[in-house]
Parts: C-alpha cells; structure tokens; sequence
C-alpha cells in the first residue's frame, strides 16, 4: 500500500499569488516546491482512493473508474472544489466518504451528479475497504472534519490528521495506544507567539508528535509563512519529523 | 476592443467525464471542439476584464495586474468557481462586478481574500470603463443573473446573454431597440419538444436572434445534446447565428 501526497499546500497554495516571499520565488523558480490543494491519493493492489478533493483538475488525471472512493476530511473549498466539475460526469457513480456535515460544500448535495455522499462516517468509526480499513476520528477544526487511521491488511498503519488545530484527547489517546507508524499532521504556521485559528502552528505539531509518538511524522498543508520560517531554520524539525512536498510517497 | 470566449460549455464541459457519444469522443480527440466553463476575456488597448471566472486555473492564465476586473453574470459553481483560489493572493485587488446576489457563490464573500465585491450593478444601470460601457441586463435564470451590454467608445456593441432561458419583456424590447451588431447567447440544449429549464434550447435561442435582430448571434454555454445535434443537422443555424468555440475571437 502506498500514499502519495498529490497536494501539500493550504487553500492558497504555494506560490501564493502576488507574493514575492523568498518563499514563493523558490516555488515559482523550481517546481519541486510548489504546493497545490492539500491531498493524497491512497494505491493498494486492488484500486486507489482519494484523500480530499481540491485538486482542480480531478477528471483529467483520474480516467473514469480509477477511483474506488474519495475520502473527505471535511467540505472546506480548498478540499472540495474538484469535485464542482467531477460530478457532472455521466454512467459512473463516485462514492465520497466523509464527515456527516449537514452543508457539505457549496451545491454538491443539492446537485450531486454522479457523486454518492449516502454513506459518511461517524465518529470513531472504522469500515473496511478492499486491502484496509479506515478509522475516523474526529478534528478540530471550523467545519465538522475527521481525520483518519488507515490500517493496511499487511503493512504499516499511517493517521492523517487535517485540518485541525490540535486534537481532542479523546483522539490523542486513541492515536498514542495505536501508535501509528506514519502520521500526516496539519502544520500550516511556523511557531505563533500565541495559537493561531484551526490549524496548528509548527510547536502545536511537535506537541502533537511527542505527544503520539508516531515513527514519523509529515507535515502538510504548508503556508508560506511556514516554508518562510523553515528555509531559514533547517533545523527546526527534530528526528522523526519531516515536511511534506507534492509528489512525496509513503510506503506503507 | 475584442472578445475572446475562453469557454463555451456548460457545467459538465466537453468532452463530459465518462460519455463516450459522439460529440465528446469528438471532443477527447480533437482539441478544438473541447469547451471549457463559460467565460470570456475583454480586452482594449487600456487593459482586460474577464466575464465569468469558471475557470480553474486563473492565478497561471492572467499574471498579477494583468486583469482590470471581473463582470460576473451570476454566482453558480461553473461561473464562480475559479474565485475560490484566485481570492488568496496577496497584496492586489481585483473589483468583481456581478448582480447584487445576496448568497453569492460557496464562502467568497465570508472570505472575499483580495476580492472587492462591494460594488455590485443594478439592474439596467449602465457603468462606465476605460474604453466602453457595460450595462446590466437581468436574465431568466434560476439564480440572480446578468447579462451585459458592451458599448466600446469606437467599435461594434455586444449583448453577452448567458445563462438564461428566453428574456423578459423590457429586455428583448431594449435590445431590440438597440440592436447590438453582435450577441452571444445561451444555447444549451437542442430543440426540446418543450422547454428545459434555466437554458434556452435552440428553438428559443433563435426566436431571441429573430427577435433583438443582432447581426450575429454567437450561441454559447453548449451542452454535448447540442453538439451532437448539430453535428447531425449542419443546417440547423441560419444565417447571421453560429455556434461559438473556445479560442473564437470578435472583434469590435
């Protein structure tokens, strides 16, 4: 099994646009550091599941029936927009496993074209797909989000945790008895002087890696505040912790 | 002063994800017959304006300062949709012009970002730019719409009329009136043996060219019903109408 992180970025991406941040130079000068809408996309033998779904440009990089499913975190635009365009495809049906949010995102529910949203999770919910099964746990966020526990039949479990600032102790304790060995954790901020707002800084990240003790954790949904702060603190990050950039693969 | 259509489909665009009929597989292998959201880019020796912001990738078409604004005939998904990345650029703002819809479009105007859409038009108010006037036309749709009336100081008008099924009286009498040299006009569907809804069919598309007396009548916002309807019928379109493709110019 085999996560792939399609998008690393926060709801403006990297470059942002208009900024001329050593940050965003470096991103608009060598693609490698471009971020797009935070995302990933999850490979067994068996099919492929998407994680979110801001990506833009969904019906172009994913023939029809190459997906089995796509599993929302929660029905923010920068992690549903691909979907707009997606669901006015015709003889298919997609199913969208996610969060029970009464709006969802925009039209989608009212319009849902090809798109099944009949099935979301509750919390701490774990349902089996073809090679693993998917544990939901509950965010905290601005909008009703759930991260998840992915649990391969054969091979190493991962959580991945956005958007959310923080996590519930109900969750944190969950994730410290399981230890999962991978974990993608919101990290949108470099260190604050006080918390910001639904997503964490970078010490709130590190809290929340001492705190489960995963094998690794990957820092995604990046600001350019963020890669600001780390181009000139490279060693901010403590063993076990490495940010994440589009195209980087977990193996699990 | 001329107008670009940058897209001529409707929400599905064409090829639609998944259909294998004619007009999409024409659509799949022949570049020139793909549609794109309804959009179109305005341009004068002073700068450019786009109508409509469905599409998905404006941050990488239109260089930062590179638009003047955006006239927005309505706040449905395909028409806003691209509005839901530009807005985090930094340091910019772009006036987004459209009807005075109180909901608009997903979370833009709870987090408008670098967007300014504080100065909505009213119906039948004409306003003034460099280089033209724009006045706002209310349309027959299902949500709060307009379609604009572009006068270029030296040049051809052109009535911009999508989305909308036929035209309310005081309309069709002020075009009529007028009588713009060039109209480009909502067409989705084929003849219907009675009317869809939200959209003009051909029938009702040509009773609007018959009606205002353009000199041409571009029909945009193509459904691949259409497509392939016309494909079968090339005599459908009388003289002074034709069908409008991404990449077709007018000049004014």
């Amino acid at each position: 099994m085999k996560l792939t992180f399609l998008g690393t970025g926060n709801s403006a991406q990297m470059p942002v646009y208009n900024c001329d941040c050593i940050a965003c130079a470096r991103a608009r000068h060598d693609l490698r550091y471009g971020r797009l809408p935070c995302s990933a996309l999850l490979q067994t033998d068996d099919g492929q599941w998407l994680i979110d779904s801001g990506l833009m440009d969904l019906s172009t990089r994913f023939a029809p029936g190459a997906l089995q499913g796509i599993f929302q975190t929660h029905y923010h635009a920068d992690h549903a927009q691909g979907l707009l365009h997606l669901r006015w495809g015709v003889n298919l049906r997609i199913a969208i496993y996610g969060p029970p949010d009464e709006n969802g995102f925009a039209d989608l529910y009212k319009h849902p074209g090809i798109l099944d949203f009949s099935q979301p999770f509750h919390a701490f919910e774990e349902r089996r797909f073809a090679g693993f099964t998917m544990t939901a746990l509950p965010l905290e966020h601005s909008k009703l989000t759930y991260g998840y526990l992915i649990r391969p039949d054969r091979g190493d479990s991962l959580a991945y945790l956005t958007d959310t600032q923080g996590l519930s102790a109900a969750v944190q304790d969950f994730l410290r008895t399981l230890r999962p060995v991978h974990c993608v954790l919101d990290c949108s901020y470099p260190p604050l002087p006080k918390p910001g707002r639904n997503h964490n800084d970078l010490n709130q990240a590190l809290a929340i890696h001492a705190a489960i003790g995963a094998g690794t954790t990957w820092l995604t949904h990046a600001g350019h505040e963020l890669d600001r702060y780390l181009m000139s603190h490279p060693d901010a990050l403590p063993a076990g912790v490495r940010q994440a950039f589009d195209g980087d693969c977990i193996e699990l």
